[in-house]
């Protein structure tokens, strides 16, 4: 037996642009991308849109098409694709056909590129639809919501659900660009606008003291929509996000794991809500659990836990839903639990925190804690409805 | 406007393993490889056999069984899936359908491992459904053909056809690893033999004279279906290959150009024959036509021309096809330049040869001399037919 190694390195490099009014004419930001990137062939850009989006920026396509009329620097393919935005979107494999199809009919190659402007739904089913056309059409993201412009928009995974399984269709393959226009979070729901917060929190809670303690500070500003507030929000987010997938295991190949402190209970709960409960929403309650856990352990103090317990009630955040109390070791979340593990290929790793701002990984949690953990959530929120915050 | 900027390098290895009946109790190969990347976690092995090979190799399933029920190194799912062989597996997206379905049934996690064995065709479709199952399952290449062996299975590309399209649906995802074992050579139909030989011979010719001279001195046993032979063909064509991956842009992210002298024509000419013509086939016509054009213009000298269409012949292909002759400017032949153009997206990139193992990149072709080229290698086969080779 003899054998013949293989060993190369890929690099990928993206920025993630920060920009008002995208395609205004007076905004450069796009044309100057391609114009840098101009190389002597023809490249062509297929825009694909999300409903949401589209009902919510009637003027979106006319200024689409008008910006390109504008910038000549690459040909814009007219028609312009609207698609169903929210998890829907990724429920539907005809919408992933009808990409590969435009893809097709259009003549995008792998010189041209596939553009979304959406929700991180939508930019996970256009994502997919482009890595996999011609082994890997350019990818443009345009993230709409909170939680797409501080996390999901600016990583590198896209995916589709298959059979009611989430994400179970999907590559990794970095974007060639994103940009984060907050004009498009003027006309987010309030649930949307909030949502996406959770993750800044869960990126404070362990790697950023100085981040949480700023988030502490403008809750209020947050909670009362204030753009400034939410763009410093959102770009110290996505850089923390940043940071960690590149200096990790940004394909996830080996054991390293992404940041999802506050996430087993989240997915599981999302799932038991059908989806009704959103993902940050998920997320923000999952967070008080992991940290009440990580107080009933010894990890935490509790007056840590308290900070951490006020800033998401401040925020709005319904941490005490009856679907993630744990009463007994029959409560349907700790199913999660088992389920992460199989998720993680057997070996349980879950995030726990002992400062605010840093995590630690432990392998199993004990049962009978966590249904300690779950009530001493309830008894904060019953303690804090009565109290001032 | 402000930026942030990402930038990561991800790393890929893999061996290329050869071995002899892999699945022979006494051989420990594969055993090896999977104590060697032993884990605590749980690790499946899910098998996809080529019709083909199961046909000529009717033991094989219970060979398998076997030997994982004496190396327990991995847990194999016991089902083995047998899919058609040949390019009809890449036409069929139903079985793309029922290999991510299997991958849910039989609970193949990230950590788990789909292995192909089979032609080229196979190969590309399993591995392209590993590739997008959970973003990325670990997929392991047991190649049955000398294509495959030597080229299209120890690369990093997969794919699926999509409305008669060629790969247009695929990802750029090494393999786990590669174990190519010669047994399986012994049972090829003697085109599927002969074809993969001009893969050699086309890395030879831009990369390695030593390697066309070791071809020109070994064309009698090749054809006479020497094992010994053949092995070292694969060998040394194999390492060419993956060293130019390497060396290069392994997922061809920039203008950096595959192995693909003698391709342009190949492929319009698969594509004119209905694929009745096999891609090695049509890439030795292509290499005749190319190498000719070559000396029209002067770049190559006649001498070294006719010891290119010496090898192809003693070779036994049949490098003046009617499909391949090209008699007028109209020659449907003629349009492979332009499709494959737009393939390269827009600039036209034609590697030629200065001498035996040197390439040289030219970005037009002229109509007239091709027509001259096509014309030489078609006296020059008549003449042959009359001479001693
Ligand atoms: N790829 C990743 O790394 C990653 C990470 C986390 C989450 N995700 C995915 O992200 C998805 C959730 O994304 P999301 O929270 O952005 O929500 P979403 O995409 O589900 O969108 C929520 C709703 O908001 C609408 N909408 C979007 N932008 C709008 C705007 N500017 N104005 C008005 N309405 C707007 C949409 O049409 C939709 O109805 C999930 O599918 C999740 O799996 C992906
Ligand atoms: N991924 C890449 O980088 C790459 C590169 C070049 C070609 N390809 C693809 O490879 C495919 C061609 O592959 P191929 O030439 O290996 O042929 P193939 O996969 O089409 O197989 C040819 C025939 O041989 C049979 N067969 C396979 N192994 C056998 C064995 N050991 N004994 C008996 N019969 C056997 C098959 O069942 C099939 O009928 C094309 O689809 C082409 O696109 C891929
Ligand atoms: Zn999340
Ligand atoms: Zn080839």
């Amino acid at each position: 037996m003899s054998f013949l190694e293989q060993s190369f390195s890929v690099k990928f490099e993206y920025k993630i642009y920060f920009a008002k009014s995208l395609f205004d004419i007076s905004n450069p930001t796009l044309a100057n991308f391609f114009k840098e990137s101009q190389t002597s062939v023809v490249r062509k850009i297929f825009f694909v849109l999300d409903q949401g989006v589209a009902d919510a920026h009637p003027g979106l396509v006319s200024s689409i098409q008008a910006y390109f009329d504008q910038y000549q620097e690459i040909q814009l393919i007219q028609e312009i694709m609207v698609i169903p935005g929210g998890e829907a979107s990724k429920n539907d494999i005809t919408l992933f056909d009808r990409l590969v199809e435009a893809v097709d009919r259009f003549g995008i190659d792998r010189h041209s590129y596939i553009a979304a402007i959406g929700g991180g739904a939508v930019l996970d089913l256009v994502g997919y639809a482009a890595a996999v056309s011609h082994r890997g059409i350019k990818h443009i993201r345009i993230p709409t919501t909170v939680l797409s412009q501080n996390d999901s928009g600016i990583g590198v995974k896209n995916g589709i659900n298959y059979k009611g399984k989430k994400n179970f269709l999907g590559t990794f393959s970095p974007p060639a660009a994103v940009f984060n226009d907050d004009q498009f979070l003027l006309t987010l729901a309030d649930r949307d606008w909030r949502s996406g917060i959770s993750e800044a929190v869960k990126v404070a809670l362990i790697k950023d003291p100085a981040f949480f303690s700023w988030i502490e500070e403008h809750a209020t500003q947050l909670v009362a929509r204030d753009l400034d507030t939410m763009n410093y929000l959102i770009a110290r987010c996505a850089a923390l996000h940043l940071n960690h997938i590149a200096s990790a295991d940004p394909f996830e190949m080996g054991s390293a794991r992404p940041l999802d402190f506050g996430h087993w209970s989240a997915h599981k709960l999302e799932q038991l809500s059908n989806f009704n409960v959103l993902h940050g929403e998920a997320v923000a309650m999952g967070i008080a659990l992991d940290s009440a856990y990580s107080f009933m352990t010894g990890l935490l103090s509790e007056e840590k836990l308290l900070r951490i317990l006020h800033v998401l009630l401040h925020l709005s955040f319904d941490i005490s839903n009856p679907l993630i109390q744990i009463s007994d070791p029959e409560s349907p979340i700790l199913h999660g639990l088992k389920e992460f593990q199989e998720h993680l290929g057997g070996k349980l790793t879950i995030t726990l925190l002992t400062d605010l701002g840093t995590g630690k990984e432990v392998h199993e949690m004990d049962h009978q804690m966590l249904i300690q953990a779950s009530h001493y959530v309830s008894d904060f929120t019953s303690k804090a409805a009565v109290l001032p915050l």
